[in-house]
């Protein structure tokens, strides 16, 4: 059994008393214990801000690219050793530990390229600013620096390793140190990629501590200039918003949370065609990629009235192929969901979809593959059908694992209201090659959703799916989905900067400013 | 007695029962009431959802432009009137009238013009957009796009038009309609300015409603696309943040809070020189102008050690000339504070002072000129000296009137740890023309500030005093002033808007998008 600790003021530190104990999800079986009782976590904060913060601040944007790229490297390095850590402790085939581990790789080089090209400077300045009076001399400029408190993450369970690496990235470069938290029950991961990262001897002290297991007390010590982002539930969230330090003293807090994701098929698109053919693809996908744990993944898709029949159809033939069971095994397309409390919460989940009128109309049969009988956290994939697609519950509860429900719909006009019962959310996608619909829906969908994928004929081959995050693009949702916004490229870096207005003398500025 | 009401749903309605008593901070007359009892405030919100947004999101910005510009002329013709209404209900002198009044048009036509500049477009697009994955055809953009809910703008009672008008040209230029409530204490001049924008007939229906009294259950209804924008204390900023739609719907919240604004004298600038008048001239203004009661009134001046009499002696020689009391008097050069309640606090708040530390160095003599003896809400202009500048109070309680504080500093470096101690400002100005304490200053003061203002020899004539909120730079501080963010020209919209990757066929984006 592996003991996890916590890496807090330059040391690996450990808890006191067993802690809890991490499962490999598939099997049951013990496979770490973590606790975090009597660490000085209050301490790891001022140790981020006295130590960490001031290091960073130091270096030139550039230079923090290079320690980006140095992580970067690092990682690859050990790349086998943290897909065998997801496999083992979050249930992952070796496919879906990939997209976690190279997702953190991928979205660390992204941020290392950015750094470096934001150059050999420590404040970055908006343009070029502008005369705000009648004077030609006297000129406001606006500039973005560092805050100078901690960047505290709590991550959820289903990316330890993107999740941790893709705010790491950001809240770095901007030069704010990280206190990271994962979720305790698949923490293996993030522990062996910082475990990785101390090792390499890459992180300057203080840049980034490790909380590996409960979060104590270390929320109720956040200050003025320290930024709080938070991936899980819309319940924790609110909690977290509703924090004294956060409410007092201005705490920044960025939530991304509960999404029903939408999809909708266009009223043009017809089976068989390439268009077609895409959004099957992608629905197989975002359904069993993951277990369906992701928190982009698709939950509600649209389809025109007449097309529901042919759509669950081919859906299901698509899922119909993808075996379950045992992650480790060459032949298993899907594993289990990642904790006994997530299993507890996607069968409630199908059992109020289906108190509201949805009924199965695809679950693949079977016992999962190569598990010991009984074990593991299984559901199989599941298409849900609902014929009337207004019953609020399918809009409001998110059932985080291999389940979509397809409704159909009337009018574009009507799929756009359908979309907006979800109250936000990350991302909307629709798969049309008719123009008029497409500008319906882009408008109608953008205020309702982080990111808005428009798939069709001619990118049908070339579009990502709806569930992929890329760095470049802003992630994070209106309203349910917790109203935030990571990424994005350099847009990211704002969440951890004071942007700050600068009066004065053009020359004088200018030459300060550089 | 003038009776006020509330414009909501298309028309004026009235409260139940007499309802709050607004008075003459001068001479303690009333001068009007008003009440909100009964009215229906959830129905003026579902109003501006329903009627208000689609309208506005029907225009382009160059016709939400137009709207502004359309706003500003009528402000203008009816100026007279606003500013009776300011020197009647808050107190102000006829200049401190104009600053309000004359804020509030130059802020909409600011935004009237950049709305144009914006060109006929609904959708807002960041640059050129970008490739994301390998296909050259499959691209990337971020759009800005109206949030679908309403504007509610809780507004303080020092600026009740230019705070009004502030926060209403930067959501209608976004395309979202607005429910504005001004403080009851000083709510003439906005009523003033609201009846003159229905009677010119300017604002399209559900644009533009007023809350002119309590806010009841306003809050109560915010929805996950409404956005909150509140100016005033800090513990209600508080509260705001922890209610319940807040937290759990993300509603969005912008918070303009305490400020204990600072200034720093160089280390460099010798009495009489020019940056020394400048410096001198700007602490008579923020101490006096508008009675101290802005936000962005100097709160605390650092001198270097061997300055501190010198200083003292120059501010108060400008604070000696400056006549207070009946503020429609043309020799009278500041007014009472705006309320009982205000006159209290700033009691209070200078004795707090007192009791830790600080020394009268400068009051006033002698009763206000031109009232009733007894009578009005009069501070006279007060300069304070306080020798032990680390002690807690000065740096967290802000007096919200006619009050300064003169504290001496050592390094460069200490003035720029005692700045930070206030844990967040709207804006903090230094005086000086040495290079190197400037950078440092600057640099050191950025994090902590929302605005940073740099007179110098050159700019000593031309600089705005640091009181001074223009459109065109960002107005908000980290911490304590809230962390939040209005205007910054085409900056303040973001608030309002949700800003979506939309990422597909880059042809086909390009024809959708414009």
């Amino acid at each position: 059994m592996i003991r996890l600790r916590s890496f807090l003021g330059g040391e690996w530190r450990d808890g006191e008393g067993e802690g809890a104990v991490l499962e490999d999800p598939a099997t049951e079986a013990s496979v770490a214990t973590t606790s975090t009782k009597g660490l000085d976590l209050a301490g790891a904060l001022r140790f981020a801000r006295e130590e960490g913060g001031p290091t960073l601040r130091a270096m030139t944007l550039a230079e923090r690219g290079k320690l980006l790229d140095a992580m970067t490297s690092a990682l690859q390095a050990k790349r086998e050793a943290l897909i065998d850590a997801s496999i083992a402790n979050a249930g992952t085939t070796r496919s879906d530990a990939k997209f976690d581990v190279d997702g953190a790789i991928g979205t660390l080089s992204y941020y290392a390229k950015l750094g470096l090209s934001l150059g050999d400077r420590r404040v970055r300045v908006e343009g070029e600013g502008e005369q705000i009076t009648r004077s030609k001399r006297f000129w406001g400029h606006h500039v973005c620096v560092p805050r100078h408190g901690a960047a505290v993450h709590i991550n959820a369970f289903n990316f330890p390793a993107w999740g941790l690496a893709e705010k790491a990235a950001v809240a770095l470069l901007a030069g704010v140190p990280v206190v990271t938290k994962p979720a305790t029950s698949t923490a293996l991961t993030a522990y062996v990629l910082v475990e990785t990262l101390v090792d390499a001897g890459v992180l300057p002290k203080g840049s980034l501590q490790l909380v590996c297991g409960g979060a104590g007390d270390l929320l109720d010590h956040l200050g003025p200039q320290d930024c709080l982002a938070f991936t899980g539930s819309g319940d924790t969230g609110a909690w977290m918003r509703a924090l004294a330090p956060v409410t007092q003293r201005s705490v920044r807090v960025n939530v991304e949370a509960d999404s029903l994701n939408a999809v909708v098929l266009g009223p043009d698109v017809r089976p068989g065609s390439d268009t077609w053919q895409a959004f099957v693809r992608d629905a197989v996908r975002e359904i069993t990629q993951k277990t369906g744990q992701k928190c982009t993944a698709t939950r509600r898709i649209f389809v025109p009235r007449e097309q529901i029949d042919a759509a669950l159809e081919a859906i299901a033939e698509g899922l119909s192929v993808i075996s379950f069971g045992l992650p480790s095994r060459d032949d298993v397309r899907m594993g289990p969901l990642a904790s006994a409390q997530q299993l507890r919460d996607v069968q409630e989940g199908i059992t109020r979809l289906e108190a509201a009128g949805a009924k199965v109309a695809f679950r693949k049969d079977g016992a999962p593959v190569g598990v010991p009988v009984g074990k593991g956290y299984f559901v199989p994939p599941t298409l849900l059908r609902l014929d009337d697609p207004h019953v609020g519950v399918v809009h409001e509860h998110e059932v985080f694992g291999p389940v979509s429900t397809v409704m159909p719909y009337g009018t574009v006009d009507e799929a756009v209201a359908l979309v907006a019962k979800g109250e936000g959310g990350l991302v909307a996608s629709v798969y049309t090659d008719d123009r008029d619909a497409l500008e319906r829906l882009l408008l109608g969908l953008a205020p309702w959703s982080g990111r808005v994928l428009v798939s069709s004929e001619k990118v049908a081959d070339q579009a990502i799916s709806p569930g992929l995050v890329l760095p470049s693009c802003v992630h994070g949702g209106p309203g349910r989905a917790g109203g935030g916004e990571e990424l994005g490229g350099v847009r990211g870096l704002a969440f951890y900067e004071q942007r700050t207005a600068v009066q004065g003398d053009r020359a004088l500025l200018d030459r300060v400013l550089g």
